[in-house]
């Protein structure tokens, strides 16, 4: 094998977890009372991160020149390909755009009114709504984390449950229950408990649709819960599986949580990343949804009634991760108020939010007649976008490696079970040995399925737009290299 | 009386509470059940602010064209005294300083590196720290309340016991216990129980030492506590008094806390804002705490144990409310992970954090050689707040109104119990129908003692530095002919 790493950087099966690492940095002193000096919540806050996490910041980083031998980032769900569009236009913006001075004192708490105009004409045109939403059910805050937490404390008591087709992002654990303190039940579409899990002909590893949370699954995981349950989480399009579910699955979640009293949490943050849109046929919960739009009416609320709530960012779509800036919507009244206070402590900088307000309704370089920037930026990330995701997907059907055709996202599922030592070990253990081989023998981070609760080991997800171009064509070679040693051809 | 709000403006003793508001402002089907729509906790949250903001928000503000007659803003805590010493200084860094490409990606969760770095110098400036602080011990998060709750969580469980000295910034209650879930327990400092409240000649009600968190009250309001004591928050310099405990209270502050294993969490928002420091003695709890800084290493830690920690902001130094900046720094380093996750849910843009980077470490302008922009900002900002702080303390002193000599933050404490209306109605009852009327027939909204749990009613905040100089003009007029009214002169 390859010796992709360094020694020192090598993970071992024994990397301590997130939560020992906490511990082990402790240097209090003799006289004090260990248990005293910190709280458990906030221990076990820590502990709900995904271990791979910590091994993914431990290991050695490709570098062209200082770590050739280095992992390849292929993990973070992050977009590297846009840069060259952004940073020059954000640069612009900022010297454009006067800070006026009402922005340096205290703002509305859900966000400026221009702000939040700007997102709602973005939602419009993203999401093909029939009206505009009704800017009084927009709130901004520090990120999709943060407005998704405030809008589950405002929907549901510590304790109750909150209900999520698997693979769900690792993250929404942390996110869910650190502080929101909801219980997660993952609804699980297939039994396979009876299933021989290591025959993949009877029921494909690859079939979409068996990841539709149906009707039939969200009972069963409603007669699961042992705790009332008040939220349904649906990531769409998805994330890790990188395809949108079909109108139809979504419509018949719309119903059964109206009809159960379940509040329905579209987490749409990749809805700007539908870089196939002929193949996704992705349709928004908030247009399927509406009950609104079909008068000349253009200004919201969509009718959503009080059980069907939205969360985005800009983290994905505009690879902005680190602006922080998401966006909750939600016409439910009973919980305008709460939201709006809970969000002080989130609140996204006036500063940033001016900046942003620009972004959402900026006109496009001239050339570009009567379209918004935000049109043409987003047509030109879905190409490059598509352009290594068919890279990537071209490669696993040549090496047959099975895996759901992507449509959006900045990832592919790939089912790598076949590479799983056999042996007494646990799923766990079996999947966690892949996983550190191919980060150690052969530099390839991917994202491991069962910390993102897939119900079988071998799955990983690969996000093929957070590498520069030359460490996403290295990313092909190696996982070529790796998938033929593997095999022994 | 004159009428200084029109009728339909007006507050009545009647006027909803926020928790009411909420509730009104439902508009459910009648298919829905209330109670399935909205958590309790949320709706609690909204409860735990206080009354007299709703108030506020209802009244008729001053206009000098529209409204002439509404009420001047004298409750708020923001200063209006700096717009033009901020606003072209920002405009000019938001144009100078590139937004570099790595700002898009994902930061560290407790903040930029040189942003860390920048706001450790000024506060070694600021504090007169002996060495520089630890930026590993530094967090940077959206705001001086997000910080706060985050370190209450990490310090404390759900239900632990935070002691806060009387009277005390009333959306503490809001920030330690919607979702920190803390229970807070006063510090009194007198026994009013065995005193006549109306005999001001006994003990004076505007004694600065009558307020100190003694020893003595410490320990008192430790054995009052029905759940374990684990922290005392101290507000330095006081919001509302506008004084600085001297040394020697803080010192025994820190020691009690100490040896009792009680978290002190010394929040010194105003810590810029001490404009008679001649007068004040202020000294910060980090400069007291630290056992660092007597070699000749530069660089923290400054030795303060895991029991001392701190919070700041730019909202009130920097008259910057709307940038959401705030940073928290600890030592203790069993709670430096769960900071850094939780700060997860409140970062600040990296966008901002450029901008604020800039702001804390800039030179100051040609012709103030060698000082930096932050100190040069500083003394103006004070030269302006004492003119203020002096002209209304004149006019107290004038009108024989019982005060607290103020030397810091932008508010004078003031003694109004003699325009108290004798009667049977509770305390709050009394000092209700006395704001009302100040804001109702004088145009004077004032922020009210009990809802800063002040141990006896008649109490006021008056700030001044939330009005133009137009308005705070009137506004000396207005409580002049307000006194003289009620005293029938």
């Amino acid at each position: 094998m390859l010796p992709y790493s360094s020694s020192t950087s090598a993970l071992s099966s024994k990397t301590p977890s997130l939560s020992s690492f906490s511990t082990s940095s402790s240097s209090t002193t003799s006289s004090d009372n260990g248990s005293s000096i910190a709280s458990r919540r906030g221990q076990h806050a820590v502990s709900l991160l995904p271990t791979y996490l910590a091994d993914a910041r431990a290991v050695q980083t490709y570098d062209k020149d200082t770590a050739p031998n280095g992992a390849l980032q292929l993990g973070v769900a992050e977009s590297q390909l846009v840069e060259d569009l952004l940073v020059p236009k954000l640069n612009q913006w900022a010297r454009e755009i006067p800070f006026t001075a009402d922005g340096i004192y205290y703002q509305p708490t859900p966000g400026r009114p221009g702000m939040k105009l700007g997102m709602a004409e973005y939602m419009k045109d993203l999401l093909q709504l029939p009206v505009l939403p009704d800017t009084d059910g927009i709130i901004v805050g520090a990120g999709c984390n943060a407005v998704l937490e405030n809008l589950c404390f405002a929907l549901a008591e510590p304790g109750d449950t909150c209900l999520i087709p698997t693979p769900y992002y690792a993250a929404f654990e942390f996110d869910l229950v650190a502080r929101a303190g909801l219980n997660i039940v993952p609804v699980t579409t297939m039994d396979y408990a009876n299933c021989d899990s290591t025959d993949t002909t009877s029921t494909s590893s690859v079939d979409e649709a068996m990841y539709y949370p149906t009707p039939a699954a969200l009972d069963a995981a409603f007669a699961k819960a042992t705790t009332p349950p008040k939220v349904l989480l649906l990531s769409h399009p998805h994330n890790p599986l990188g395809i949108c579910y079909p109108p139809h699955v979504i419509q018949d979640c719309i119903d059964w949580c109206r009809s159960n009293r379940v509040h329905l949490i579209s987490d749409e943050i990749y809805a700007g990343s539908v870089y196939r849109p002929e193949d996704a046929n992705f349709v928004s919960a908030l247009q399927l949804a509406s009950s609104g739009g079909t008068d000349d009416n253009d200004d919201g609320p969509l009718g959503l009634g009080p059980y069907i709530h939205w969360v985005y960012a800009l983290s994905k779509d505009f690879a902005l991760s680190g602006m922080r800036v998401g966006v909750a919507y939600s016409e439910n009244p009973e919980i305008r108020m709460p939201l709006q206070k809970m969000n002080d402590m989130c609140q996204i900088s006036s500063h940033t939010q001016m900046l942003v307000q620009e972004m959402m309704t900026a006109d496009a370089d001239s050339g570009e007649d009567n379209k918004k920037w935000t049109t043409v930026f987003r047509q030109a990330h879905h190409d490059r976008l598509r352009a290594r995701g068919d890279t990537w997907q071209s490669l696993l059907q040549e090496l047959e490696i099975p895996h759901l055709p992507a449509v959006s996202g900045l990832f592919c599922w790939m089912d790598l079970s076949e590479f799983l030592e056999a042996g007494d070990d646990t799923e766990e253990e079996r999947e966690r040995a892949l996983y550190l081989t191919m980060v150690n023998d052969f530099g390839l981070l991917f994202t491991p399925g069962l910390s993102m609760r897939n119900e079988r080991p071998g799955f990983f997800r690969c996000v093929f737009s957070a590498a520069t171009e030359d460490e996403y064509k290295l990313a092909l070679t190696r996982f070529r290299t790796f998938v033929q040693q593997q095999r022994g051809v």
